[in-house]
């Protein structure tokens, strides 16, 4: 099993925080595999609604994931403080592919990173449509990165 | 049908910020119902762990939850920042009543409140146990009021 | 504290199946308390849902919840079997109030019980609405009860 | 963007059934992409308790996921009935390749499909040990595949 290497805090010049739940923790005591994926989501779509490339109520175009996936180094556990960065590393033209890495405290490197696709669909008929100008503006700013090797 | 009023930001002295998830909401766009409970859970037991009175992975007393109520005044929805006021209305010598009230962004009254109740106990034999010291210390401060009548 | 007794079986009709995951279960390795809401939520709309009395995607009217409780008697673990009995003790002009118990396994007693108030609204306008015939037809066999005492 | 083909019911063996909850779904009226990730624990760890390969309060090992990934086709929605198959791919010496996919009602084609990989662990120390001998007989019945090409 060739397994990738946690990614380091400074290859993301975006972030937000995510607070871990009491009922995050499984019977393990630690954040169950899954809830990973709602802190992705979460973190990647409040910086969308933030950046105003994102309408839940009203927008009629709408992010269907399609594909996802999350490499697991380090457990997290509740009542953590993480910290999510956040990267694009192609934007398609209908499709943006997301990075997240999960950063526990003040950790140099990723408790666990993951990424999916987002393809873009009207939310009515849910074919697909062309990236909206917002949500590219947006986009392109999560696609600058850190110049860091 | 005889509801309760929601309670005032003033009625309470300690807080805890709560951040709200994509998958909080459901089909209807807002908070589910069953979710304002994981609210009331993280809230207490972060208070409780910020004050030393609960160790989650080594403490051998926990407390179960055998009561648990909500009255919903107003939808709450992601990205919505919450407020949970927190305070204690009985300490018993084996159960505590705990009152948490959310508060949407800055509004003055509560969207949602209300109580559960803890009885604690032995973590391995699960009977229950008198009130360690340290929650005590602890309960004592969340009983603490402000007098605003 | 007075706590309300453990509803039996018998004092059900109608039942739905609910299936444990492995997440429902908290550090404490039993079912959160949180969790049990979810369980109310599912049956009872699987029930509205087989019986045609609410259409998700497409219904104008949705039930939103105004009022929980719970009552916990014995703990619930992935990966038990739980039953739900499903019951209606009060049906107004534009509310109702249902009442859920869980049954563990071929438990007599519930294993926690609690009821749930619907306030049913337009989907857009979010006004209380008058019950619609449907549902009305739907809940009028949820209040039809065993004579069990 | 090269897309993995929907997996056949046919290629499977072992299935489990999983119920679908009001809350998975999510503003978009489908499940969520973070539930998928619960079906696939809540079908795996049914079956290896089922067959004796692991004893959720008592068990000393435990599996640790360190990685997973999942490929969506078609949405999924509460109350669908949904059913999911179960292999294995690899057994290593400390490690063992699920796969899973979720079949929608009588779909013949995979709604959703991935895999995870679990790493045995002594659940005091949290050091990879060698597969226990009950969970080697059970992974194994998991790995007969029928020649369905």
């Amino acid at each position: 099993m060739e397994r990738p290497k946690p990614w380091p805090r400074t290859g993301f010049l975006h972030f937000r925080d995510i607070q871990t739940r009491w009922m995050d923790n499984d019977i393990y005591g630690h954040v169950n595999n899954a809830v990973h994926y709602s802190y992705f989501d979460t973190a990647v779509n409040r910086y969308l609604i933030e950046t105003g490339a994102l309408d839940l109520q009203n927008g009629s175009v709408i992010g269907l994931v399609v594909e996802t996936a999350c490499s697991y180094f380090k457990e997290l556990a509740f009542p953590d403080r993480i910290s999510a960065g956040l990267r694009v590393t192609r934007i398609g033209r209908t499709s943006v592919r997301f990075e997240v890495a999960l950063f526990r405290e003040d950790d140099e490197f990723a408790a666990a990173q993951g990424h999916f696709v987002h393809v873009y669909v009207d939310r009515a008929t849910r074919r697909p449509v062309d990236l909206p100008e917002a949500l590219k503006n947006s986009l392109a700013d999560l696609k600058q990165q850190r110049n860091y090797f």
